[in-house]
């Protein structure tokens, strides 16, 4: 019998591809990793609003993770919002592997803020602002022993899904793509419905001249690129993505950052299309200031999206309708958790569970019970 | 019908609990962690023979961990071997972790030399000889994200091995044993077979006149006794060994330095006693100049001692055949891991199957092919 899509999850690009990765992890163990990382990008006023002010945006991936791993934040006050009280999409990510019962692994890509909790460490450091021209050290040795992560998770999983926390990381994915010339136009998304598409570009362009590059001239060298005006989050992402992938499916959970994060890795290890899917949120798809598809079209024809069709606007959280305005739609492999879990219970959990469950997570944060 | 144990494991102890939990894990998916550490401990001379040289010593835990992920060691030359060309005994962990397919993970105890692979990291630092009477720093966060590790682990497989590589690791197993008042004389193991025992009780002495504790006094307080006189690979796998074992069956993979993070855990969290299991290799059991049994009867009756029946004395290699003269007879997990490749594969892979295998393994590692 054909395989089915549920409901509960859209596919954009090569239906094929994406039904047979599917099927072929369908009710199958997986695992879930986040790579947190810090770009003191973030901290340039205006780049970053996952975080209420620039500065606390260095808290924000490490917050993520005590969120993930402690079901509490210890590192600072409160939980990582938006300005405005909109919560981190980890609320989404807990929902997931809670639902799905899928083991989960924080990686530190680099941070300059340590979350409190047990992680993969792949030998990253925190990242200087691309303005620098020099914005990640330990390039190849974190996507080395990332990329010997990916072979031990596959040694150990049907699939795997990889994601990020790393405010800032929108314009050090732009920064890199046009590096690698794979986008000419900045089609990014951002944590907010306004997004800076100018500062992001001109930051971009600033880098550009600082580090002696053009766009397209590093075309041939995704982890110079990344040196150059990456983030941390993207070499060890690009190592777990290239080291499991050769062996099991892997869903690559998140928006635009994760699009760098797969043309680096298809420069690498082109064999590995066919074996990645693109999982994200409705809310992403349906932003109308970037476009992830537009992004995947310049990158590979071969990785299909896969979205979740989560929906907030029944909820009765001013916080979590917001994401239905335009604001956050991805981040903590929230998108990429959520189609797992829906691919590792064989579809009996649905988006409506998901959000069920968000509604109980958010009330116990914010202590409505 | 009644759960055999196979001729390939061997009992001493409680055999009901042995057996017990020996059925429950049968055939089922375990995974296998090494923590490795340093202690400047083992750089005294005289104190281990875990490296070629005192000073080499600090190489052998980061090039166990390489020698287990990566196949090869780069942090040294060659690979760890005590004076005499005696080759590690991660041979034999490598073994049983390919028969088994089980996956594995390195944990950063605390490391001075660093393994090029990625870790999991639990916050601990290098430790400090014990004479100084402040052995190991950050004790509690390594001991608690430790555990939270523990718990991340048993949500993922259905049996847990901890093990170590920390050389100058029986030195301060004996100082945390006789400060907790479980054993009053050294009755601790040595990789060589000519026990330097006088050497360690003095240096234990030492330590204790350092930290201004005496035998016992710390019998209530493992962590500050670790703290005093331990070493960094104590505190991660007390925690992880009591994370995972309120929910799963762990196998303590090791020989007497392992007796002490048993003893440590089971004074924090009695109620695990009944999940776990003390594994460990024939070799250790022989042994006529330590007792892990008469340790191990000071500590608890309801944690059974389940070996591995490995023999080397018909192997071509005089390096292997030193196991049976006494040399090593433990280290880097090799009888726990052993155990758990028996278990896992429901008794198909037996020790003469883990010889065979060390056999090829040493082969390929020697160049002798």
């Amino acid at each position: 019998m054909a395989f089915e899509i549920p409901p509960s999850l859209g596919v954009y690009g090569d239906e094929a591809i994406a039904k047979d990765i599917l099927s072929r992890i369908w009710g199958k163990r997986g695992v879930f990793t986040c790579t947190v990382a810090n770009t003191r990008t973030s901290t340039i006023p205006g780049v970053s609003e996952a975080g209420d002010t620039p500065e606390l945006t260095m808290f924000t991936p490490a917050a993520d993770a005590e969120l993930l791993i402690n079901g509490r934040v210890t590192c600072m006050k409160g939980i990582p919002i938006n300005p405005g009280g909109i919560p981190t999409p980890a609320t989404l990510t807990m929902a997931a592997l809670d639902l799905s019962g899928m083991p989960y692994y924080i990686v530190n890509g680099g941070c300059g803020v340590i979350p409190s909790v047990p992680y993969f460490y792949t030998g990253g450091e925190c990242g200087e602002k691309i303005t620098t021209g020099k914005s990640v050290r330990n390039v190849r040795e974190s996507y080395e022993k990332g990329y010997k992560l990916g072979e031990m998770l596959a040694r150990a999983y049907d699939f795997v899904v990889i994601s990020e926390s790393c405010a800032g990381g929108t314009t050090t994915a732009l920064a890199v793509m046009m590096a690698m010339g794979v986008i000419k136009e900045n089609l990014v998304s951002s944590s907010s419905p306004k997004n800076p598409k100018e500062l992001k570009s001109r930051l971009v362009a600033e880098a550009f001249e600082a580090a002696g590059i053009t766009p397209g001239s590093l075309a041939e060298d995704p982890l110079r690129a990344i040196e150059c005006v990456g983030d941390p989050m993207q070499p060890a992402n690009v190592g777990i993505l290239c080291g499991a992938a050769k062996s099991v499916p892997v869903i690559v959970g998140g928006g635009t950052q994760l699009s760098a994060v797969i043309a680096c890795a298809l420069k690498l290890h082109p064999e590995i299309a066919g074996s990645i899917i693109h999982g994200t949120t409705r809310w992403m798809m349906n932003d109308p200031n970037s476009s992830l598809v537009k992004i995947m079209e310049g990158i590979s024809d071969k990785v299909p999206i896969v979205y979740i069709n989560v929906d907030y606007s029944e909820s009765p959280y001013e916080g979590l309708q917001a994401y239905e305005w335009g604001f956050i739609k991805e981040g903590v492999g929230c998108g990429g958790s959520s189609v797992a879990c829906v691919v590792a219970t064989s579809g009996k959990v649905t988006s409506k569970d998901l959000v069920d469950k968000v509604h109980e997570i958010y009330r116990g944060i914010m202590g409505y019970d």
